[in-house]
C-alpha cells in the first residue's frame, strides 16, 4: 500500500480523488501496488463528502506522517504551495503538481531537491492538461536537438477567440460566456493577458533546452485588444487569430514569445478550436511532432496528475526526470525576428496610402465592409525593430498583429 | 561509459550510429553517462565506413561481451531477430528495437524476460516512427481507462492515397512513385495489404488494454483495390479515403480492425497527408488526445530508438515498462459494428435502383462524370453482418468502402 496526501480539495483536487476511486483497480495494476488517499488538506470542511473522514486542516499532519510517500499539490498559486512542496521534498516525499505558477517560479530548485533526495518532483499536468508533453520532452525526444516549440497553451483564450470567430461576438461577450461556463476566472487577467501561456512556454522551453528560462524574460502580449473587426480581417486573409506561445533555438540563440498571431488556415494550429490545446515540437532530425488534446478541465487534468502519482509510486526511491538545470538560459530579444505584420489604421486609405508605401514599400491593402472607419494593410517581411520604427511614422494606427 | 551494440547496419542501424555521433554531447548529458557504440553486427562489410573498425559478423561476440549492456535490434523480420534478442535479454542485456514484426509476434514473452531480469525491452520506434506513443500509453495515460485507439499507422499507404487524391493518379502509378522514393519496398505487400498497420495496432491495443492482442485475430483489409474513381467519389462526398487501424473497448468487449475508410474532411485524421502518421487515443476521462508526426524515415525512427537507449541507460538494472501481460485478449468480431457503407455498382442506376432500395431502404445515390460505367450509393447505418447479407442480393457490385 502506498499512501498519498492531496493538498487542496478544489476542482483538480476533487478530480484526483474521483479518478483514483473510479479507476482504482486499473491504476493499482499499473502501479503494482495499492494507492490510497490517506489525507486531504483544505481550509474548508466538506460535511457528507467522500473525504470528510480524511480531511485535515493542518499541513504538519501530512508533513510528519512517515506513511505518506507521495504528496499531490493542486492548490495553485506560488504560496503557500511553494513552502509546503519544498518541505515535503526535503522530508523525502515525492510531489506531483498541476501548478504552473509554482513550476515556472521555483521549478529548478524543487527539481534539484528531488534529485538530491532520490525522489521525484513531477508536473505533467502543469502544461497542456491531459496532453502528455512533459514526459515526451524528458524521455522520448532525448536523442534529438529541439529547435522549436510552438503551441496553443491556454484553453480559455482559445475558446474566446474561437467564439469571436464562429459566433461573431466581440471580446467582452466571449469572455462573459467563458466565465459563465467556468473556463475563465472571475479575474481573467492571467489567461487573457497571456501570463498563463507565458509560464507554460517557460516550463516547456526549460525542459527542451535543458536550462532555466525565466518567465519574466519572455515578451508577452495577450488577446484583450483583439476586436471582432480584427477577426473579420483575419477571415478575409484566410487566417485565424491564435494566441501562440513559442520558443526557438536559432544557431545557439534562444527566442521566446507569447502573442496573438495570424495563422493561415492551412496550418494545423489554425484548426485547434475551443478549449483544446496543441503543441508542435520541431527537432533537428525528427521534423515536426504535434500533440493535441483537451488543455484543461477537472478530470483530464486530474488524470495527468494521477499518472504522475503512478510514476512516482513505481519509482519511490529513484529520481527519474532531471534534465533541467538551475543554470539560467539567456533569451535574445525578438527585435531582429523577421516576419510580416497586419496593421489597422483609422481614416481614409487615400489620405495615407502614399505615406504607408514610403515607410513599408510593397504593402497589400485590405478593406472589409465591416470596418467603416478605416482600412488595413500587410507589410512585407521585416525585422520587428524596423517595423516599430516605421510604424511610429504612420498616423492613426489602431492596431497590429503579427503573422505566424 | 555505457557500451552498446547495434544489430543490423541497414537504414535504421546506420541512422542510429549517425544520431549518436551527431548529438553525442546532448545525449550524454541526458543519460548522465557516455554512450559508445562498441559493436555493429552485419553480414556485409563496409570498407571505409565509420563503423568499419567496429563491425562484427558473429553475433556471439556481442552476446559474450560483458561490457555490452544495451543491444539495439534494427534488423527487421522475426528471425534471426527473435533468437538474438531473446539470447541478449537472457544474458542480462537490455534491448531497444524498431521491429514491429518481432514485437507483435513475441512481445509478451520478451517483456516478461526483461521484467524477470530487471532490465528493459523497449520498442518506441516500432509504432509511429518518431511520434512518442508507446511511452505515453505506458506512463502518461495510466490513470484513465482507454476506450479507443484510431490512427493512420502506415506512412507508405498514406502517401499512396494522398498522391491518388492530390495528383489524380491511379493506384499503380502512386505505388511506383512510392517505390521510387524509397517509401515502399520492392515487395510492397506488407504495407499495401495492411499487414504492417495490423501489427502496429496489435501492439498499441495490447499496451492500452494490458493483455496480448494476437495480430492474426485482427480483420485486415488493404488499399490495393482502391481506384482513382473511388477517390473521385470520396471527393464528391467531401471525404478522404484513409487506411485506419483501430481498436475499441465497448462495455468490456474488444474490437479491432484495419481497413480503408471514408473520413469526412472535418475530421482531423482527414488532414494527415503524405508519409505522416497520426494516432487518436480516447480515454474515459481525458477525452481525445492526438499524436502526430513523421511515421517513418531513417533519422526520425533512429531518434526514437536512441531515446529508448537513453532510457535503458538511465535504468540499467531496473525494469520500467511492463503493463502488457502474456494473457491473451479475446477480440469480438466486427459483424455487429454499425456504420454506413459506400457501394459502387456497374451498370445503369435505373436498372437496379428499386432493388437497392428494397435491400437497404433510404440510400443516397451518387453519380460522378468520371464513372461512365456505373454509379454509387451510401447506405443508412447498419450492422456489418446485415450489410453483407443485403449486399449479396445486389448484382454487379464493384466495391464497397466503410464510413468512419
Amino acid at each position: 500500500m502506498i499512501n498519498i496526501a492531496v493538498l487542496g480539495y478544489g476542482t483538480i483536487g476533487s478530480g484526483v480523488v474521483e479518478v483514483i476511486d473510479r479507476n482504482n483497480s486499473s491504476i493499482d495494476g499499473k502501479t503494482g501496488d495499492n494507492i490510497r488517499v490517506k489525507h486531504v488538506l483544505d481550509l474548508r470542511d466538506f460535511p457528507g463528502d467522500r473525504v470528510e473522514s480524511i480531511l485535515v486542516h493542518d499541513f504538519d499532519i501530512i508533513l510528519n506522517d512517515p506513511e505518506v510517500k507521495i504528496v499531490v499539490e493542486v492548490m495553485g498559486g506560488v504560496e503557500p504551495a511553494y513552502t509546503f512542496v519544498k518541505k515535503c521534498l526535503l522530508a523525502g516525499k515525492s510531489v506531483c503538481t498541476s501548478n504552473k505558477e509554482l513550476v515556472a517560479a521555483h521549478g529548478p530548485e524543487l527539481i534539484k531537491i528531488a534529485k538530491d533526495k532520490s525522489i521525484n518532483f513531477l508536473f505533467e499536468a502543469s502544461v497542456g492538461g491531459a496532453i502528455p508533453i512533459i514526459r515526451p520532452l524528458c524521455s522520448s525526444l532525448t536523442a534529438d536537438r529541439i529547435l522549436e516549440i510552438k503551441g496553443i497553451l491556454n484553453g480559455t483564450t482559445n475558446y474566446i477567440l474561437t467564439q469571436m470567430d464562429v459566433e461573431g461576438w466581440d471580446f467582452d461577450r466571449a469572455l462573459s460566456k467563458a466565465q459563465e461556463l467556468g473556463y475563465a476566472e472571475r479575474n481573467p487577467e492571467a489567461d487573457i493577458e497571456g501570463y498563463d501561456a507565458c509560464r507554460k512556454i517557460a516550463i516547456l522551453s526549460s525542459l527542451a533546452f535543458g536550462k532555466s528560462v525565466n518567465y519574466e524574460d519572455i515578451y508577452t502580449e495577450g488577446i484583450s485588444k483583439i476586436t471582432a473587426t480584427d477577426i473579420k480581417y483575419a477571415g478575409k486573409m484566410d487566417c485565424k487569430i491564435k494566441l501562440l506561445a513559442s520558443s526557438e533555438n536559432i544557431d545557439g540563440k534562444y527566442y521566446a514569445m507569447v502573442a496573438p498571431f495570424l495563422v493561415k488556415s492551412s496550418h494545423p494550429l489554425s484548426g485547434v478550436s475551443g478549449v483544446f490545446n496543441a503543441i508542435f515540437v520541431k527537432g533537428s532530425e525528427i521534423d515536426d511532432v504535434m500533440f493535441y488534446g483537451s488543455g484543461a478541465g477537472k478530470l483530464p487534468t486530474a488524470c495527468a496528475v494521477v499518472a504522475d502519482v503512478v510514476d512516482a509510486a513505481r519509482h519511490l526511491n529513484e529520481n527519474i526526470q532531471t534534465i533541467w538545470s538551475e543554470e539560467g538560459l539567456e533569451l535574445t530579444g525578438s527585435e531582429n525576428a523577421t516576419r510580416r505584420f497586419f496593421v489597422r489604421v483609422f481614416g481614409k486609405r487615400s489620405e495615407c496610402e502614399n505615406r504607408i508605401k514610403e515607410e513599408f514599400g510593397a504593402v497589400d491593402f485590405i478593406e472589409i465592409p465591416e470596418d467603416t472607419d478605416g482600412f488595413g494593410f500587410v507589410t512585407p517581411a521585416l525585422a520587428e525593430k524596423s517595423f516599430d520604427a516605421h510604424l511610429a511614422n504612420i498616423p492613426n494606427v489602431s492596431g497590429r498583429i503579427r503573422f505566424e
